[in-house]
């Protein structure tokens, strides 16, 4: 395995806490970013215990500035001005959006409509320098951060327009499900994978599980 | 099982072609719906020697007319005017549409911009006392004809807000993948799954495969 430098933006998040207690087990070097560092520095004590290794907290700018890959873990509220914020530090690194722009009222969760975008290709138009990966949208925060829940049988799906970074996002993604992510396409295709959060949350309230994706016809 | 007059609506397609088959092969009693009768009638009868059963095959308002649950397997492109004059042979009936609003370019496939809306939703407006679902999206036209083709580790999703048609429409997947339909919430959430076959097509082009989907967590 690649040790990667991995920073998370929106660190303290149950979306970002998971994916930041995976990637530490999983033996990457892991900093959480937020707001208020000090609330960073807290949860990164928090996490470091349940994973049994140290991660840092840090800034927002402060944990991607250090960071090979930043994972935008971040609510789509927001999402265009923090992202613009950290222009400078994202600049010619590997970031991973797994921002879910839904919207919920009386009949659930929906996808906002973007207008025909993705909250990755803005993440992607904002910064040009940066190599813009789609991925880790579908994974239940709640199974994340347990560590008896297996997420062996789910798929992390990647989208991207840079082979490289896609190939190092689909490496990360065995420190999850203990399996490589799937190349699902070209970046534009995170219109389709960001919405489907709410599809996985309409079931998980139905059948009052923690849903996952996985996709048929791969052999594994 | 409770056997189903099914017509397929654009069933000389290969979706249609594909769902009619294991359809008819399950038991169901199976219309095969064209704008020409004579092309649906001879589909039918090379599909009835394959499944060792009859089907029959008729014009799409023909085919229609006669059954309980009506399948739309048709394009995207003339979608509106074509449910638009079914509406008399619709209207009461249980609505399937698996239609899939998808653009092709050089970057691939990609789901094309409905302003927010899905093609079954543009179904219900266009037929108000159809009860509406969108489901079969994602499976392989290509698996749906090949009696070797196991599709038992791919779920098929079901969105609509008429709970006795969903309830319908999860039972009648049971003849394709051998258990129920998932519950995936209402039918507004049909602009997350039509758009999610740009995706499945894109994976398999890389993978060389059919992809679908399956839900994991569900327990089964």
């Amino acid at each position: 395995m690649d040790r990667r430098r991995i920073a998370i933006v929106g660190g303290t998040g149950p979306q970002g806490r998971g994916l930041a207690y995976r990637f530490a087990t999983a033996g990457h070097d892991v900093t959480l970013g937020s707001r208020d560092a000090g609330r960073a520095a807290s949860a990164a004590a928090d996490l470091g215990t349940l994973a049994g290794t140290g991660l840092r907290g840090d800034s927002n700018p402060g944990a991607a500035a250090v960071a090979d890959v930043v994972v935008l873990a971040i609510p789509f509220d927001g999402h265009d001005e923090l992202v613009a914020s950290l222009a400078d530090e994202l600049a010619g690194k590997v970031v991973v959006s797994c921002v879910n722009p839904l919207g919920f009222d009386k009949h659930g969760p929906f996808g906002l409509d973007l207008g025909g975008e993705s909250a990755a290709e803005r993440a992607a138009a904002l910064v040009p320098d940066a190599q813009v990966v789609g991925s880790f949208h579908h994974l239940s925060a709640v199974s994340l951060i347990d560590p008896d829940a297996d997420l062996s049988t789910q798929d992390v799906l990647v989208v991207g327009d840079d082979a490289e970074a896609k190939t190092v996002v689909m490496d990360l993604a065995i420190a999850v499900t203990g399996r490589p992510g799937v190349d699902a396409g070209s970046l534009r295709l995170a219109r389709q994978l960001e919405p489907l959060t709410a599809v996985l949350i309409s079931i998980n309230k139905k059948y009052r599980t923690h849903s996952g994706v996985a996709i048929a016809g791969l052999g594994h």
